[in-house]
C-alpha cells in the first residue's frame, strides 16, 4: 500500500484539531487505558499485536470518550435541559455517566432487547430509562417524543462530530503508547469509533493502515465500501450486539476515504477470539470487542494482499460489557 | 497503627537490595503490569482501590517474576542441568517459561488435581511434566527423584530467597505507579508473594500497612500469626486452588514481623469478588486473584480496627488462570 502523504481531513466531521481539543476537554475524566500484549497470541498470528483495552474505560467501553466530549462541549443553557439518546447500551451508559459528571439529566431510549448488563450500567450511572421496541424506527420515534417533551439535546451514538472527535483520542493515546504500530484494526458498526481513529491516526502518520472488522451477518460497511455509497441491510444477524448499526452521513465519508479495507468474520470466529481474550489475555470482552482479534486470526485476512505488510497491529478492544450467562452460552457452543 | 520507622530487613530471606537487584535482572523479561481502578467498586467499598493486575503478567500470574529471578540468578554450570519444581500450576508455568527464555530444561512435578489450564500453560512453555499424586508428600518425593536423576536445581515455589525477591518487584512498580497507597492487600498461601511485597513496601515507606487475605478453609497463616509459630492444617478446603500451601521457614519470619494482619474470607465472598472482577473491572481472574477484593468488601475487614485508616488500598490481583468451565460452575452457584 502506498503511503497517503496528503491526508486532508478538513472536509470531514472531525479532524486532528477537533480530536486534540477533545483530548484536552475529556482528559481529566477518562481512563488512559493500558495496552496489553501476549507472546502466545503473537505466535498464533505471526504478528506483533497490541491490544488497546477500552473495556477498561469508564462504563466498560470506548463510548465514554465521545459522550464526555459531547456533554462538555455543550454551553450552559443547552446543557441545563439535559441530553437524550437511543442506544442498545454502551453509548447510553457512557452518556448517563458523562451527564452525571456535569450534573445534567440524561434521557435514554433503550430497545427492549438490549443486554441486561448494559441497561444496569445506564441505571447505575443515573440515566433515566425510556423503553422502546427493538426496531430503529421505534427507537427514533421514542427519542423524538422525549426531545419534544424535555427540550433536551440529542446526542447520536455515532453520527455526531463531537462523538467522532472523542473516539479519535484513542489513536492519540495508542500511537504514543506504541509508536511502532503500522496497522490499526477497529470494530465497525455506525462508524463513530473507526472514523475518529482513522482521522487521528492518518493525520499523525498517513502510512498507517486502518482496517475495519465487521461481522458477516451485519456486513453493511463492507457492502457500502464496495458500492461507493451507504448500503443498509433489511436485517442483521450477529452475536456482536454492538455492531448492528449502519453508517451515517458524518461517518460514511471518512469510512469511504480513510478506511483501507473491511475484514468480515464469522460469528464463530468472534466467539473463538473472545475465548482467547478470556483465557490468554485475561480480559473480559464483549463479542464486539473481540472482533479485531478475530479478524487478525481469520483466513480472510491472511489472504488479503495487505497482510504481509501488517507487522505491528493495534487492535482496539472496544468494550467488555457482557452478561455472564450470555457469555457462557456463547462460549460453550 | 503506629508507623514502624525502623524496618530492618537484613535478617530476612529478602531485603530491599535483593529486590532492587531482582528488578534489574528481570526487567527486560517481565510485563510492567497496569493498575486499574473502578469508581463503582470504590463506591461499594467506600475506599480508593488500586488493582495491580498481575493476571496480565506473562504466564498469567505474578509467579513469573520470582521464577525469572531464580533462573537468571543461576550460574551457567548450575543452569545447564536445568531446574525442577513441584507446583499446582502457576509457578510451574512461570518456571517453564523462564527456563525456556534461558534455554535450559524445566522438570515440573504436577499433582493430578491441578487445574487443566495451568497444566496447559506448563506444556505450552515447554516444561517437562512429571505427574504425582495430589498429596504434598507425593509431590516432594517425586521431585526428589527427579533431582537425583537429572542433577537439576530445585526452585521451590515460595520458600526461596530468589523467588521472594522477584515477587517483591511488584511493590516497587506499584508504589511508583500509585504513590498515595497506604495499604496493600495480598493473597497469602506459602507466603512468597506477601513476603516480597512487604519487605519492599515497608522498606520504601514503613507506614504502609501490609494485610494478608486468606480463605477461611485454608487459614493457616491466620492461625500461625496468632500462635507465633508456623501452624499447618490436616486438610484445606477452598475454591482458591492457589492458596492451599503453608508457610515456610524463609517466609514465616517476614509474615510474622511485617504483615500487619490477616483478613480471612469465605469462599462465597471470593466468588462474589470474582464476579465483580469480570463484570465491573473486566478482568479475568482466578479465585486466588480475587481474594484481595473479597477481603476489602468483607464484614470482617470493616470490623477491623485498621479499616478506618485504610484509605488508598493497593490490591494485588495475583493471577488469572482459570478453566472457563470451572469458572462458570463457581459463578452460577
Amino acid at each position: 500500500m502506498e503511503a497517503k502523504s496528503d491526508v486532508k481531513t478538513e472536509k470531514y466531521a472531525a479532524n486532528i484539531s477537533s480530536i486534540r481539543e477533545a483530548q484536552v476537554r475529556i482528559n481529566s475524566f477518562i481512563h488512559k487505558t493500558p495496552v496489553l500484549s501476549s507472546e502466545i497470541i503473537n505466535a498464533m498470528s505471526g504478528r506483533r499485536l497490541f491490544f488497546k483495552c477500552e473495556c477498561f474505560q469508564k462504563g466498560g467501553a470506548f463510548k465514554f470518550r465521545g459522550a464526555c466530549n459531547a456533554i462538555f462541549s455543550l454551553d450552559d443553557d443547552q446543557a441545563a435541559k439535559g441530553v437524550v439518546t437511543h442506544s442498545s447500551g454502551n453509548h447510553a451508559a457512557a452518556l448517563s455517566l458523562a451527564a452525571k459528571l456535569r450534573g445534567i439529566p440524561a434521557y435514554i431510549v433503550i430497545p427492549k432487547n438490549a443486554p441486561k448488563c448494559k441497561v444496569e450500567n445506564v441505571i447505575r450511572y443515573g440515566g433515566q430509562v425510556i423503553w422502546s421496541e427493538a426496531s430503529m424506527q421505534s427507537r427514533e420515534n421514542t427519542a423524538t417524543k422525549v426531545l419534544q417533551e424535555t427540550g433536551a439535546v440529542l446526542v447520536h451514538p455515532y453520527n455526531d462530530c463531537r462523538i467522532i472527535s472523542g473516539q479519535g483520542t484513542i489513536s492519540l493515546e495508542l500511537l504514543e503508547q506504541v509508536p511502532c504500530i503500522d496497522t490499526i484494526i477497529v470494530p465497525i458498526s455506525g462508524g463513530g469509533l473507526i472514523s475518529g481513529v482513522a482521522v487521528a491516526a492518518k493525520s499523525i502518520n498517513p502510512a498507517i493502515r486502518v482496517l475495519a472488522a465487521e461481522p458477516k451477518g451485519a456486513n453493511d460497511a463492507s457492502l457500502s465500501k464496495a458500492a461507493g455509497r451507504i448500503v443498509t441491510l433489511p436485517e442483521v444477524n450477529t452475536v456482536a450486539d454492538g455492531l448492528r448499526a449502519f453508517l451515517g452521513d458524518c461517518t460514511w465519508p471518512i469510512v469511504r476515504d480513510l478506511v483501507d479495507d473491511v475484514i468480515t468474520v464469522e460469528d464463530g470466529e468472534i466467539i473463538e477470539a473472545m475465548k482467547l481474550c478470556y483465557e490468554i489475555l485475561k480480559v473480559s470482552v464483549e463479542p464486539s470487542g473481540a472482533i479485531g482479534l478475530a479478524a487478525v486470526l481469520s483466513n480472510s485476512f491472511k489472504q488479503n494482499p495487505t497482510w504481509l505488510d501488517c507487522k505491528g497491529i493495534g487492535i482496539i478492544i472496544s468494550g467488555g460489557n457482557v452478561d455472564l450467562e450470555v457469555l457462557w452460552e456463547s462460549l460453550r457452543r
